[in-house]
């Protein structure tokens, strides 16, 4: 009989995993997502600050699978999962959805966190999905047309003053674009405000932005951000979000405008595998990237702990771990139908980047560094080698190009969460 | 003194009167809209059927009209219209905002309309705008989703049910992008279900569908989309919308997803100007676009009534009227501030034209007449020239080449409502 594979979670892990497997003899193949759709994590930035579309960064996951025969694609979430008795096998339960496995793979990613204060949520949206990158952005625009219209001068410089929390990668992608946004794109559009005069405030609690880097691409960075009129401030921690702003080591900050890209918490899916976790809710995995006590469950990307012995470092949730660790499952679970040997995981390290608003970028690769402009054709390069699609790798690229030569954003459209006309507790509106 | 221009709304009867008075000595203009975006309304079915991206068919308003010096584009909602004593001028409120104006153009469009039953809204949207684009997109895709998950037959049937309420063009371009989706474009996506077994239902309460067409182009559009699997219901009127589906002429349909094409209401912000409106709500305009007692206050597109006496007909609700009679005020206040006389509206009527799934359509003008290929691609060449903006243009162009190729849908996300991951009400969501 085939081995039965549940994939929860269409994420780098997931769809390379299901990619791996594809038509593959002996193989059934069952992906469970909550969403219909991959997406490129690393750009969703990109949709947040409008310079692309969702479309142009997510794909349906149906499409990315539709050409293996062995492999079913569900739009379910899952809430639940039992053992079979001898603990190899077992069952994913999705509401009244029931997905019997011989082997899991449980890659389901994380979403941001607020250390226990979650209630900053309404006033500090956080980016790992389409939904809160386009809450980002008409948070963006909505406060730069405030601003145009506004007589009063506190709620015009309240409007205009944007505070980004957590200067790891997407801190500063989101800081760089802001910065770019009001000092480039929006300068001509404007009548009433000067979007030169924006205040964009990077608040990190460490010593430095982009700790995972050298000192000196993260000084390079911080350079970089002030020549965009980025405000860097480190060591100082964020005590408390409200509508207001933010207060941070006792200042505090009037702000209409606060993003949030400071913390992640893993899939609370973790939970049900019941294996052992660590503080950010992440499984801890062996070698092989099975838990303890059943070697056919498998736990991989952003959800997983993966304590790389060598290096003495745990690796960091970022979309080539993810994206090697969906292979690397799909080859441990055709070594063992064909009962060979399972081997270790090990992290081809590729180097890491960061892109700083229009043109520049820091990369580290090896003992190889960059920065600046090459670092920026690198970057992008790099970003649209690995999106998933031969569309849309051509589609984002003509778009960045026409961005690129135009200083315009292309998807600079605020769209409401409302989309009913006539409510109850409201007048009907005028459709303009 | 510069004349004050006020323009409310940025459909195609505001952006054409604002362009037109671009950078004229002498003329101060100020387009309000509650939106940041121009909307071209002709393709937004295509957003709601997953084949376009809101981006490739809204631009923002800034963009459109950022070259004009004597141009302020104000984000806001009109709430008031105070006139001067003399009648002549008067001032715009919107918040705490105040816009006087010595001329006055209202363009603020229709939306939807339920003929007093505004409670079957939630059961089937309607398709004005952007947002309603999108939560079409959502419920059509989810319910195929659904459909796969299912093991209940008649919760299957329910979800692979769509019907269209409403027989002229939106409604018949609607169902048959349904048609040709679920027989084409899904074909390959499903393990369980077989989307071809999906039913689409267009009712119409007339004798026939597309009524402002010839018989003979109306039969051939319901020939046309019966080919795509459509069933054409004339002379049933809706009694009923809910959860469940329809009722229709004594017969109930259960049906998942009901979407609403039957009726339009004119922007109430038609009663601020205090004219004459008739049952939709259009206000009656005379021969200059402009009402009893106010001349200086104007009113076009679809939220004015204009009778056309030659032909003995009001003109229709389509963007072409909205764009002639844009351009026509405009040059009505030219011609009254050189102090020459007006002179009455008259609508070049180019045609008409409604798509009916990947490649067929009906199109009239004058005397001739086009249905099938020949029509479609008369339609696609219309519509890709009228796009706003040269980058709309060459994207939505090339979007449409490759599904045409292709046969997918670019845009097939289903992205939700809510952005929020942390809820007082239910448990952390896993990200998957």
């Amino acid at each position: 009989m085939a081995i039965r594979v549940v994939i929860v979670g269409a994420g780098f892990a997931g769809i390379n995993c299901a990619k791996r497997l594809g038509n593959r003899k002996g193989i059934d193949v069952t992906v469970v997502d909550r969403r219909n759709h991959h997406l490129f994590q690393p750009l969703l930035y990109q949709v947040a600050m409008a310079g692309l579309s969702p479309a142009d960064i997510a794909v349906p996951i149906r499409t990315l699978l539709g050409k293996y025969r062995n492999v079913r694609v569900v739009q379910a979430e899952v809430d639940g999962l039992e053992y079979d008795e001898s603990g190899q096998g077992g069952t994913v339960v999705a509401g009244a959805s029931r997905f019997p496995f011989d082997a899991l793979l449980l890659g389901a990613g994380a979403q941001h966190a607020y250390f226990g204060h979650e209630e900053w949520e309404p006033f500090a949206p956080g980016l790992k999905n389409l939904e809160q990158a386009t809450e980002i952005r008409r948070r963006v625009l909505s406060a730069f047309e405030r601003a145009e219209v506004t007589s009063d001068p506190d709620e015009r410089r309240a409007a205009l003053s944007f505070v980004v929390v957590g200067g790891g990668p997407t801190g500063v992608e989101l800081a760089g674009a802001l910065g770019e946004m009001s000092r480039f794109t929006l300068s001509r559009d404007f009548r009433s405000i000067d979007p030169k005069l924006t205040r964009v405030i990077l608040i990190e609690a460490g010593p430095r932005i982009l700790p995972s880097f050298s000192v000196e691409l993260s000084s390079r960075a911080t350079a970089d951000l002030e020549k965009l009129g980025v405000q860097v401030w480190t060591d100082r921690a964020v005590t408390q979000v409200s509508a207001e702003g933010v207060e941070v080591a006792g200042e505090r900050i009037r702000a209409s405008t606060v993003l949030w890209a400071a913390g992640v918490q893993a899939s609370s899916t973790g939970a049900l595998v019941g294996g052992q976790r660590d503080r950010a809710g992440r499984v801890l995995v062996k070698s092989d990237l099975s838990i303890e006590g059943h070697p056919n469950v498998f736990v991989a990307g952003d959800q997983a702990a993966f304590r790389e012995e060598e290096r003495d470092r745990w690796l960091p949730g970022v979309a080539t771990v993810a994206l090697q660790q969906g292979i690397f499952v799909a080859d441990t679970i055709l070594a063992d139908q064909r009962n060979r040997p399972r081997v270790a995981f090990r992290y081809w390290d590729k180097g890491q980047m960061a892109t700083i608003g229009r043109r520049r970028a820091v990369l580290s690769s090896g003992k190889l560094e960059l920065s600046g402009v090459m670092a920026w054709f690198a970057w992008l390069l790099v970003h649209i080698y690995y999106l998933t699609g031969f569309k849309n790798r051509l589609f984002v690229l003509m778009q960045w190009a026409y961005s690129y030569l135009t200083f315009a954003r292309g998807a600079r459209l605020i769209v409401q969460k409302e989309w009913r006309s006539y409510r109850s507790d409201r007048p009907a509106v005028p459709s303009s």
